[in-house]
């Protein structure tokens, strides 16, 4: 029977890596300055300046919910308008929070398949309106991975990157599991961020193997301006700085942020592979990272969550199943195995041609 | 020469205290659900529920400045107004959040002696506009303990109370540094809080010891509704809830609570009363809970910064030597020392009479 | 050809109906208190109660915008979320106007077919979501008549109250064009609103022949606390309110606003009349108000406009031609000549037939 | 006995003036487009620009709260601050719109004598705090006239400038009452606006003798950029927007705004020479425009009221009595003439000495 802490609902239900409770630890030593004027602030800064070897600032917000809408409300006016795909975080689960970060700010939602945003698709939403009644477009915003476990190629990426310098609009990057993107790409974290002409990036640390906390990255300098006041405003500035910050540092330099996210990707194609031929199941999107999307009868997920399995419905109505830092394979075959059982009773080609 | 590591500038420089470390390492153990929805969050606020003997409601942000504008604003409307202290740190410390997460409310200064807000003031206060074109006062906030190190009486809150609700005000507290006030005041948690009229209450985690989080307790539950929503919408919803929440857990059945704010306090003590008879030296507020502010000339100060003690002058021109729960007495002695020392070259009596 | 002052662009684009000005004249009498403290705003307030035979709250602003969105505002916190429908000028031409008053509630826009809300669609997107990452609905707004120029029924209106009370949802009526409603159902104003469970109207009386101002009436007087200020803080209480309010006085007690409104909405069909059997001419709502949404080839459309008819194509890609209280019926049969004359060149089958 | 449309409460007490009449009759004629893209609009801020001698940007409003507030709104991020004087209208009676139209900006009051800003004061304040946890000076808000009634003078706004060009801040006038501000000085508008550094200047009309409205001038054309979503998106795009900008193009091409500032200060000025002399009357400021504010026994004042004069006292305790474009000086007369009777019947030297 499933093991409750094995389950593979969220990447957020896993803990804190061991990298990062042993920064926290080693931080964890006599009085040091708040706010962030700590040494660890300083050295986690630098350490994400050297990854992505680019001179840009770093600030560190609690959640992914206030990182990405305080971004996005420091590239727009309340008057302004934001692109996203209709499975954009901030669109569906932030309850409102880029509207209220930003005093207004609407997000535009444009027309896309399976929640990849394209040029297309910002060049005609922006272009739909000009008028003065309707908030003009100043920013895009796209998720890497998608929250449907996509990746954007470098190549998609530049193309959108283009097309904002074009209208005049900034590319946002929500980047909650950015490291699973760089892990599917293989690439350096500059390749898809500012080579590929993102303005900010919010590279997510709690789904990385934290306890809590992400980082902001402003490769346009001029943009950050204030940034640090508006985060102390809105309720972001840690006191004991030092705990959020030196996870990264251990993070970024030991290389668990990358092995983090390569062995979630690695679980979800597991997964993937040995369910992709069941007949009766079909994977939903592409799996570039480290979900899987399976579209199945309802009679079977309902079969599944009887074997005591949890996972979410969300999107499109298929099963997700998510992996983190720690997912075990045994664990994930468990699972292939369970939905080869329900699905293969009917139709497993394979051991209908055993003699 | 001083540690750097025991400095007396903020009780914010200190680190975790081992009671909430080892909650945080007893949390870290396999999958648990996101958001609030595990079992660690169950128990903590069931323990608030218990140290306060009440059926409050509990919610957890991530720090101060968050979880007292949030409370205002659930309390508020943008076109209503909160009376406070000239030295509130909503008022002087929050960078304007208080207006920004209430949409506009603006916070009216009542005049005080040394910090501490009285029912004779408030009325004043609240008294002095009744016309549309004033924001209509709706609330009342105190910080317990005063960030000038005063606590709050028992009969001091209840007169207060009283007379917010004669003016239909809610009665809200920061308390950031609650637990020494109650270190100071040896009461019952529910005695100056529900008992004593308050509505809301920020209990204070972070200077208490912990790394991270502070609590939200509504003692009158129909404010409460909606708050859910206000902190997720806010960016204030962690979704590790647990690294939150086990450590209140630890804490409060431990007793940590208490007995860090009682050292925090007895250093205070410490301190005072081995420079309250200096010559030149001057304590500006009454020492009740775990901070001393001390006013001496400049050239004393300076003289002091230059034997490499480190401190804050930003309340009335004074010294603010603030203490946390791992200061260490010796420290406080050195200090000491180093004051009479500064300040007794000129005038120490003792010396002066010595044959 | 057409005179410029003679276009059905929009109603927005006639001047004050005589009524109205007079009234203005009337009330540009010596001094008297501002910020509505005056006798005019008494009485306008006491005309509406009397029209709409209940005792509810009456406010002035001075624009629909304003209007609508301090009244949904007021409805909804900033973590609630307001459904309506895809042609809702909240949604569509507002610019973010809800989103900025309200500090962030979303608008969800509901399923529906030709721009008018059913409870169906209201039931169906309020249960889509009951989770804290998603806005909880607390308001419906809808448009009488809507922006496609349909007046929903007295029962319509019934059966979207009875659900939103079911579901504890507040109903807000944008009745920009209120007067038309009442005109085409020939109905008190009572019916269609808070005898039909309307909790909230915004009476239009810039569309319906004055220069300026609308008016909020609030049946559920609850839900009216603190609008005084709420509309103070937010830029809406007139100085010189008399020449807002006396224009209703005058507009009400003499049956203008009525008859304003008839005006207009007879000559909506009268050009309905005139082009519904035309080839090539498709009616794309039914004509209830005083719109008229016409599909017809582009090069038409064109046509139409080489002869100096200026139109809106903004909904569903059609020609908008809207009436005001003083759309001149010769230029409509005009119009509907040159419809005539353009779409009947190639195809008029009744004249093709004739002997 | 006073006639109540003769009070001397308020500028906003009094009607429209001829000239903005005749106006809005000749606007009110036909079919024109709306939003402000009529010729009424254009005419209005050619005037503007023609009457201050530069290419400004000229937008308008509804009335002071609005302008004044979404001036400052587009100076400042949330975080930033505004630094005003203690009778500032945005910081007295506003209702706290200049923090609801901003998000959160907090106005920061400076030391002032008499309600009149210093550059020193203003370069202190500003000096007070640069950390993070106080919201940023960003603008700087000037009354001209002061809500004391005096004028700042040409080099008094040339210092406040050249002090805020070098600390970083914009400079903002509130001009309410402008126009009186320039029959006070006999100036050009331009040598008190852009050629002595006010970047933003909100022109007030209401109290100048229109029914309606406000002008937004931004000097500096980058500022105003994005200005005119703003004013959409906040409620203050007038659909029938000739009606606030006719009045404009009538009040400037006449004089008449010079006109009726002239007139309403005479009647200041001819009730403060009438008396300055009074034992036991004292002018609390000096009378530069049209107001005169007299410090008097309670008795005294009561003594007027009884009479039937109406005026407010909010203000250092003060009688605050208003002149508008059409003050009857018989009625100023009158006032004066009740006023030695009452306060003379103790000491009124010239009746003593009379045999």
């Amino acid at each position: 029977m499933p093991n409750s802490t094995q389950q593979f609902a969220s990447d957020n239900y896993a803990g804190i890596c061991p990298e990062a409770w042993a920064a926290m630890a080693a931080a964890n030593v006599g009085h040091v300055p708040a706010y962030g004027e700590d040494g660890w602030t300083a050295r986690a800064s630098d350490a994400f300046r050297e990854l992505f070897r680019t001179n840009c600032d770093v600030f560190f917000a609690f959640n992914g919910t206030a990182a990405n809408s305080l971004a996005l409300a420091s590239l727009c006016q309340s008057y302004h308008s934001v692109i996203c795909s209709s499975t954009a975080h901030v669109e569906t689960d932030e309850c409102g929070a880029p509207e209220f970060f930003s005093n207004g700010s609407k997000l535009l939602v444009a027309a896309t398949k399976s929640g990849k945003l394209t040029a297309e698709a910002v060049r005609t939403l922006a272009a739909s309106r000009s008028d003065i009644h309707f908030p003009k477009p100043r920013a895009v915003t796209i998720t890497q991975p998608t929250e449907t476990g996509q990746v954007y190629s470098i190549d998609e990426i530049q193309a959108l990157s283009a097309t904002c310098r074009d209208l005049g609009l900034r590319l946002h990057m929500d980047g909650a599991r950015f490291a699973n993107a760089c892990a599917a790409l293989g690439c350096e974290p500059a390749d898809i961020s500012w080579k590929a002409g993102v303005d900010v990036l919010c590279f997510g640390g709690t789904k990385n193997g934290m306890a809590v906390g992400e980082a902001v990255l402003y490769f346009d300098n001029s943009l950050a301006e204030g940034f640090d006041y508006r985060c102390k405003q809105a309720g972001q500035l840690a006191s004991k700085m030092r705990f959020l910050a030196a996870p990264w540092v251990e993070m970024l330099s030991s290389g668990a942020w990358l092995r983090n996210a390569a062995h979630a990707n690695a679980c979800a194609r597991r997964l993937a592979d040995q369910v992709s031929g069941l007949r009766g199941c079909e994977l939903m999107f592409p799996v570039d990272a480290n979900s899987v999307f399976i579209r199945a009868p309802e009679q079977s997920l309902q079969a599944l969550r009887q074997r005591g399995w949890r996972f979410y419905t969300f999107i499109g109505g298929g099963a997700r199943f998510m992996f983190a830092w720690d997912s075990d394979p045994v664990r994930v075959d468990a699972l292939a195995s369970d939905l080869r059982a329900i699905l293969g009773t009917k139709a497993d080609p394979m051991s209908i041609n055993m003699p």
